[in-house]
């Protein structure tokens, strides 16, 4: 790699410090979110996503160890916005028929930072010529929109269940 | 509206205010932005965007009127620490040939903020039987989802020129 790229390898390095810092968080707050969540649905709809993060934090230090870098995060600000969001929504509206509403919102607003991640770190991967590792977050890019789906059905299906 | 909407309406309401305190960052950060890309198009793509998001930010103040409520921001920790990068992105890699996809990462990251939460926020309107206001929001969601896939062309713009 020459050395014009380098900045972009430091980008590259610093963005998936950061998804590693968030996916860790999201990891911690899931079993908080399917425990506290009213329906059946939306609680196993956060338990296999919180299995599938399990599998996406292996994927990024299979990334790291391509780098040959240690595995480690840094603090993401945005991540720990959304997740205090998050506990707030369980702490004021717990017993409230709006409670998985509001989770059903925060866990879309990590969904699609997320997607955001993910879709930038796989178009850089691609352009340091690292195939192996944009294979890796592509994947991952797919599962995350599959689950912002998922939910966006589950928060359509409220509003039809309301107007029924 | 029977009073067990009542919490729905509080939510509605509190992410309206996120939502517009995030689009007065957007607002004041866009310029900036726009001044430290690198590439005409990208420039060109956030000064648009500007105008755009004072367009958004009256249809947030009518969607206030409609509530009865006042307009008014409500601190947004994510959308700070989106901002954040942003700036750090502009002193980190001025100068370098990674300044433009570290601004586009950093846009990327908003646009998925607002899509969510313009999403939500849509959904709920219609929920609470707010047709117009949904109409609204659903206008403002059509375009950051325009920008963002505009932002994710020029992004692999650069990978097929740096490729070529």
């Amino acid at each position: 790699m020459h050395s014009k790229q380098r900045p972009l390898n430091d980008l590259f390095l610093g963005t998936l410090k950061d998804i590693y810092f968030a996916e860790k968080q999201i990891l911690r707050n899931l079993p908080k979110m399917a425990k506290a969540a009213d329906s059946d649905e939306l609680r196993q709809a956060f338990q296999t996503h919180r299995d599938e993060t399990d599998t996406q934090i292996e994927r990024l230090e299979q990334v790291f160890e391509m780098l040959g870098k240690p595995a480690r995060g840094k603090t993401c600000e945005a991540i720990q916005g959304i997740v205090e969001e998050s506990k707030e929504v369980i702490e004021d509206f717990d017993g409230s028929e709006a409670l998985d509403a509001g989770l059903l919102a925060a866990a879309q607003a990590v969904e699609h930072y997320e997607i955001s991640r993910y879709g930038t770190l796989r178009t850089w991967a691609t352009q340091l010529g690292m195939t192996d590792a944009a294979k890796l977050l592509e994947q991952t890019l797919e599962e995350e929109k599959k689950t912002d789906e998922l939910l966006t059905r589950l928060a359509e299906a409220a509003v039809n269940q309301k107007a029924a």
